[in-house]
């Protein structure tokens, strides 16, 4: 039965939307963007700011030892597995407001408009702001709910290094937020992840809910070339082994991959780090990170059966060697039926616009599909832009949204 | 009439070897190799220990605003413009122990020599240490050396960055050699480098001494390519505008013009800064440096022009835009006949093994040919490797070519 018909309630939005504009006074980036990456000093200030928040609506704050933060309101039967809500507040260095942020801050809201209606749920629910989704500082992103969902250990998670060679430990620890709880390993009775599009479908339909029902088939690939330092001036072409144009025309290339399979399939580079990187020295090393998406398991492994050819002929042509040093895959993740169903239900009920969608981008949603229940649901953004100060949302289908969201996860708690 | 009928003497070798390899000690990097990049610490403390050393010869210190160090030893006739000896003691980032050092230490050894022997000169001789000359933290190379003869302003050298945002005037004014001395402005007699090769001609034809006729017609252009932030996994191919895939197109492009100017002919790309350099978020600033170098200046300008049309079709391709921010030339210079003379004379005397030769790097003395008759030497290196830590020479020849070098500056500074 829709929920809606048993509470009757929306949520705060004046009160939602303070609780944004309060976020993007913290870690601000380029103009009306948010540069709030991973366990940075703004990072711990937002962390704190949310837990203050958690603490005045009767919620229990544990941190586990990845940093992640789990509020708690209580439930009837509180010995039953929660229901746990959120995504993330870390941001990307050139981000926008909403990535992420949106999901936790939602989750907040739905605690205050419990607490404001004094209703106590069957389950507990539990926000979480997860740590390092994006990726930005520590890569790979969805680090640390990677190692909830077990797929990791901790110990990796706390060797992960800055471009600084700053260890993901001790930046957690310097920032106050390495916990004593265990990582995982305990049940959950199932997730709900609300996240921005991040693309320009349901903008373009003018739908305000994205019920995901899977992911693009991800593979990302970290490599490193390996030449020798030499006089720009005084060696010959034939005698070169410069590793940044190993990389310059492996990524030449691997952009040429995306083109073949556009318009829904993609292959992006976005990173490099060269050694010397001085002018009039040829660089000995270079590492770059690619990726390769696609709806598709089958058409996504194609893609990177040709990125590794290209890999190849790239490392020849620059008479250098090379080593893919990380590798890793996602988005074959299947959420749950019955959560996406409450969503659905909830958005009929409220005569709300709805649509189903795969999701592009990867969210911490997808590891705890893996070990819980899970529904994963979009509202839109404007333009598709993100990853860019200029990511934005329009107010009237994000509130319709949340209150979708916020129907679907009481629900479940009450189930 | 050859020097060394005059004076029959030579440099102290052991002595000279041993001021080299104090020199190896100071900024130690990769293995057998040095970092002493400019005014860093170790840049200083080198600077120090050639200030002492210059000292206890009788010699007079004058440091410039530039930073360069002049250690002078009065003449005879002591109002005379001076000879000028010198190189660089500052290195590349993965730099070797003779590149440039071999200059400003053998300088120093002549003075010393004469100094054993109770020779004064006719004319005074200041043996010089120019800062800067690898550009390797302090971008253009030759920096000190251009404002020393008038190219460039004394503001503009002040006015440099590194890449963590550090200012020339204020590194230089924090290792204590901001002098007050007047950059340039007074006249030389001439100007005497002696320099490794770099190369692998010299040893190829088991030579000694090369006497440097011109310079390899260089031209070098940084340029910014100007995307904008996306997500990596949401934007489709036709809507990214990433700045490194632009560079990344440039780049590839700019090796294979090298290939089609090789053996003689070369273009190389050395650094690339990427912003925000994560891994997720395509990139929206990416700056590179290239060059071209040819014998022939006809011959580099139309590799220029292939570069640019690359240019053109490398930010269309990636659809982002470029700006070129810096441009410079060098090498057509033409070294003095006259000191040239000197130096094959001092060989023929001594008969030591000698040929003519062109750079293909710059050096210091491109900028003092300008404004002073002067003459660039190379000695050979094993294998014709620089910028790197393998860089090494040969005592034998290393030594002969210095003591023609001696002949040389001193037949000039009795003239």
């Amino acid at each position: 039965m829709p929920t809606r018909t048993l509470l009757n309630l929306s949520i705060n939005e004046d009160r939602l939307w303070s609780t944004l504009e309060r976020s993007a006074e913290i870690g601000v980036g380029k103009a009306g963007g948010l540069r709030r990456v991973a366990l940075s000093d703004d990072d711990k200030v937002m962390r704190d700011q949310f837990v203050d928040w958690c603490k005045s609506c009767s919620c229990t704050i544990t941190v586990d030892a990845a940093g992640n933060i789990f509020a708690r309101r209580a439930g009837r039967e509180d010995g039953l597995a929660p229901v746990v809500v959120g995504s993330h507040l870390d941001t990307q260095a050139a981000g926008g407001r909403y990535d992420g942020i949106l999901g936790v801050l939602s989750g907040l809201e739905i605690l205050r408009t419990l607490e404001d209606n004094k209703i106590i749920t069957r389950r507990p629910i539990e926000v979480v702001n997860w740590s390092n989704e994006e990726g930005a500082r520590f890569a790979p992103p969805m680090a640390a709910s990677c190692v909830f969902a077990g797929f990791q250990t901790l110990e990796w998670l706390h060797d992960l290094h800055d471009d600084d060679g700053i260890r993901f430990g001790d930046a957690l620890s310097r920032i106050g937020y390495l916990g004593e709880a265990p990582v995982g390993g305990r049940q959950l009775d199932s997730y709900f992840e609300l996240h921005i599009e991040q693309g320009p479908l349901m903008e373009d339909k003018e739908t305000s809910v994205g019920v995901v029902t899977g992911g693009y088939a991800s593979h990302a690939l970290t490599i490193v070339f390996h030449g020798e330092c030499a006089h720009t001036a005084t060696t010959e072409m034939k005698k070169r082994r410069n590793a940044m144009i190993g990389a310059s025309y492996f990524l030449a290339a691997v952009n040429d991959i995306g083109w073949e399979y556009e318009p829904v399939g993609r292959a992006s580079a976005s990173r490099m780090i060269v050694w010397p990187n001085k002018f009039g020295i040829l660089p000995e090393y270079t590492e770059v990170t690619v990726d390769m998406r696609h709806p598709e398991r089958n058409v996504t492994d194609e893609m990177v059966a040709k990125t590794r050819v290209a890999l190849t002929e790239a490392a020849k042509k620059a008479n250098v060697d090379y080593e893919i040093t990380a590798e890793w895959t996602f988005g074959d993740e299947v959420f749950d039926l019955d959560c996406a169903q409450l969503v659905r239900d909830a958005a009929t009920s409220r005569g709300i616009s709805q649509m189903d969608i795969k999701s592009i981008a990867g969210h911490d949603a997808y590891y705890i599909s893996r070990i819980a229940p899970t529904a994963l649901v979009f509202s839109p953004c404007i333009d598709g832009i993100t990853h860019n100060e200029a990511e934005d949302v329009k107010r009237e289908p994000t509130i319709e949204a949340v209150n979708v969201f916020f129907d679907a996860v009481v629900a479940r708690a009450d189930r």
